[in-house]
């Protein structure tokens, strides 16, 4: 009992083993939240109990949502035929927060790698050809992150989708960046694809 | 709804107030819990409720515990005259890491400070002098942080304990330190407060 009560230090090691979070930081968390116990501690213990118990995986696209279906696979607004793949809900969070992607989401759950031994069946690829004929989807947006094991499944799926028109967001110099503090590969990507102004 | 449900931004938003934790870790502290809905998020939200109802402060020292006293004001082997003052359960921690120490505490709740407005009513020095005479105290260890605050603190305390041996811990080169890298204020009081080897 290195905090005083067994309870406590239970609480520490499962609050420093969240992403983000060390030991340290657990600690200075938890302290915080027992200062603040009735704004703070028991709020957030009903928040984690509701979130808990209520979320689940939309059945269609795999984002978090609290029934069968998320309210973007529910809304007529989003059936644009388009269809954004994604690795993971964060990144799905991620294009929202954007605003300006008005159709669907897949969320693969992953990304093929040799390394981790994570093959097709591992990811949502069959559930994707489905939605494809289920959904009108006209076009696929490749929104996978710009790595080697992003690049190889954006090709495995291209190749799975025949019929339909698959994309990939661009590559190139991120909006206020500075050439010199770019890499190589960057550069080079943005070079290649450069557009006429 | 950023994120899918209303409980969800409202988990998401309270996780991204805890120090240490800002919007973007806080998402994927929650994301990572709910991928873990069984071995994280519903522990979680267990081990926080449990500390919620059974934490508060001891009538003593006001460390934190479950009962009225906390195990160190308890033990026999504690009772060894000293008294250590710190600024926050944090230090009394920190004290424990350590191991040296085998007194008791006292946590004063924070130091003085002109700016903040904390006066000697705020902080819990009535009962510390209660203490000396109740715990046959021959010694109270100053150990707050070497800031103005603490500082002020200390010879604040050691003034309204005339009969007692006031010190405070020692001001010098941290172990590991380089003089290179330490501020000119601790190499001036490592030099005036050098001893024989």
């Amino acid at each position: 009992m290195a905090h005083g009560t067994e309870d406590l230090d239970h609480l520490i090691a499962m609050m420093a083993k969240l992403p983000g979070l060390g030991p340290r930081s657990a600690r200075r968390a938890v302290l915080h939240m027992i200062k603040k116990r009735n704004l703070v501690l028991l709020p957030l213990a009903d928040a984690l109990q509701k979130v808990g118990s209520t979320v689940r995986e939309c059945l269609n696209c795999a984002n978090i949502c609290t029934s069968d279906l998320c309210d973007i696979c529910l809304s007529d607004k989003r059936a644009t035929g388009q269809i954004a793949v994604v690795e993971d809900v964060a990144d799905l969070w991620a294009m929202e927060r954007s605003g300006v992607f008005k159709g669907r989401y897949h969320v693969l759950g992953g990304t093929l790698s040799a390394l981790d031994a994570v093959g097709p069946d591992e990811l949502r690829i069959p559930k994707l050809i489905d939605r494809i004929a289920a959904e009108n989807v006209t076009e696929v947006i490749i929104a996978l992150g710009a790595t080697i094991d992003g690049l190889t499944t954006a090709h495995y799926i291209a190749d799975q989708l025949p019929g339909v028109s698959v994309t990939s967001l661009a590559q190139g110099v991120p909006v206020g960046g500075e050439l010199d503090y770019l890499d190589d590969g960057t550069i080079t990507a943005a070079l290649n694809a450069r557009k006429a102004l």
